[in-house]
């Protein structure tokens, strides 16, 4: 149990990124721990989950949800322990998966919760087993459909995402071709997660050990960065290709777009002579339909090691707004998680 | 039964156009008409269609179809009678649905040919009852999927596709809004076809004016244009919008990409946003799996005078490059056939 503390740490949206967010941009604030109601439990926030999609959320642009205001929590899924409750449904020491965001403890009326039970592995709940797995179970099968024997790939290898992608696309008889910034995070993928191949997308002959890597071309680009990515990908695409879109983390601090030409119509005579299909999602929209059973496959494939996944922990909930920038440039080295206090409660 | 002549004139593909065709890369030449050998036909061509896929044809940067030789008959879909036959399942007079291209005689086997019987509308076997709208049939239903009250937009809307885009949208209880070049075209797209609305793509004011006539947004937007329309319907764009890519007109005869900015990434970011499919498709992929059900489907639709569609008879292969060039910059009005021999015969 963890000790009972009186402070409330979180870290708000002090003011909108201008590009890549700085230190400025975020707040620590103290405040008191709030107290449970009836009805309510008091939890105490044990892993939080960093993901390239805070990034949209700290700005006010169009997009799928609504931003954070400013002064507001920064947004985020969570691991948490029941320190008090006053719900029927959890008792206290529970472990639960939650969205308290960057803070050490929130209130919640247990709607927002799904209960951990003794999982092994807590933190898994934030990745393989959590909103990234899902991002790479729902986006690499109901919309990449991959056949034995054809040829996906995915950036961004060694992250949440595509190491789940790569990992899944392998279980189902692909060739899986990840790409990643380094020599190490490529070994990683190549030697741990056992895809076929891994591309250093910082080799300046990137672009063509790509296409030595594809040899039949790509059947399934799953899109999670774009930019010189996307570029190296578009001319390896097959007929009947499919792009399941699910990020762009290479634009997420874009200010303007880029120089000319203007390849829009490049990217639509490509979508058109090769009949492929394009298609962003957002993984909110299908836990009511899809959850389920991707908790049920995935929860298998897991405890049988059949995919797993490297985490980046980082100590301290004070260290987040610098460990998310670093994300946002590449520098985490697989799942990047906050530990905010320590799990075992001692 | 036409009169037996001597020459066959064919048009065939002089030189790859630079840009938009011009008359130099079209060549009349005169063959003797050819003699059928055992198990073939004659054929004397009465309509040949001209579609806008015969401008890729032209070039040779890769397609999904070879190109045409230099020196080759430029190919096409025509509605042929048979001259003389030597094939147990044709007999001299049948009308037949086949591809002898621009010419005013060809042999046949038989197995690229279809039976018209006696249609009362043979023509329409280029248009709503063929390739253009089998063509508008697939790329609607099976990729935009249109429910009751949603908002489709076609370009071209008094074209072969466009009209039939607009008009299966009716029947399946969607609102239609069209888009024509001119006055003319825009009140034929709303008066004799029963779209919801339609706007003139030269209206200086085009843009608001479409933005006007969708207030709840686009839920599939049909693409057989690019260029301007597509500027124009993007930020209207629905979550969850369907996007069926089914030609480029506006790019056909680009010889470079337009100056920029790079909208590629734009592109990219919608379709994460608001989760859109887009889905490029060549119809001839779908043949086998699909024709006999649209046929039947349209059939019924045609001769109830549900799905209708006015021609642009051109009279003479001699003028049928001039009427193919004009058709690029959307001169046409209606879908375009060129009358190479009078169909009575007489």
């Amino acid at each position: 149990m963890p000790q009972s503390q009186t402070i409330n740490r979180r870290i708000v949206l002090a003011s909108r990124p201008k590009g890549a967010p700085t230190p400025q941009d975020f707040r620590l604030e103290q405040l008191d721990v709030p107290t449970p109601a009836e009805g309510e439990v008091l939890l105490r926030t044990l892993y939080l989950s960093l993901d390239p999609y805070m990034r949209g959320r700290m700005s006010d642009a169009p997009s799928y949800a609504p931003p954070t205001a400013i002064g507001d929590v920064m947004v985020g899924g969570t691991v948490s322990r029941v320190v008090t409750s006053r719900h029927p449904k959890f008792a206290e020491g529970d472990l639960v998966l939650g969205g308290a965001g960057w803070q050490d403890y929130t209130l919640s009326d247990g709607r927002d919760l799904m209960s951990l039970g003794n999982a092994p592995h807590p933190s898994y709940a934030l990745s393989v087993l959590g909103m990234p797995g899902f991002t790479a179970y729902h986006g690499l099968l109901n919309i990449g459909e991959p056949k034995p024997g054809e040829t996906v790939v995915v950036a961004a290898a060694s992250g949440a995402v595509g190491a789940v992608v790569g990992q899944i696309a392998k279980l189902k008889g692909a060739r899986a071709i990840g790409i990643a910034g380094g020599a190490d995070k490529c070994r990683y993928v190549l030697e741990e997660l056992g895809f076929d191949a891994c591309i250093d997308r910082n080799d300046p002959d990137f672009a063509r050990q790509l296409a030595d890597a594809c040899p039949g071309g790509i059947d399934i680009y799953f899109e999670n960065v774009g930019g010189a990515v996307l570029d190296a990908v578009l001319p390896l695409l097959n007929d009947g290709a499919r792009v399941p879109v699910c990020g762009l983390i290479a634009h997420y601090n874009d200010q303007k777009l880029p120089p000319g030409p203007d390849r829009l119509p490049l990217l639509m005579g490509l979508v058109l002579r090769k009949r492929i299909r394009l298609q962003g999602f957002i993984i909110l929209d299908h836990y009511a339909d899809g959850f389920a059973q991707f908790y049920r496959d995935m929860s298998g494939w897991a405890a049988a090691g059949k995919v797993k996944l490297r985490e980046d922990i980082v100590d301290g909930l004070e260290n987040a707004p610098e460990a998310f920038m670093g994300m946002l440039q590449g520098r985490n080295f697989g799942k990047l998680v906050v530990r905010v206090a320590d799990p075992t409660g001692s």
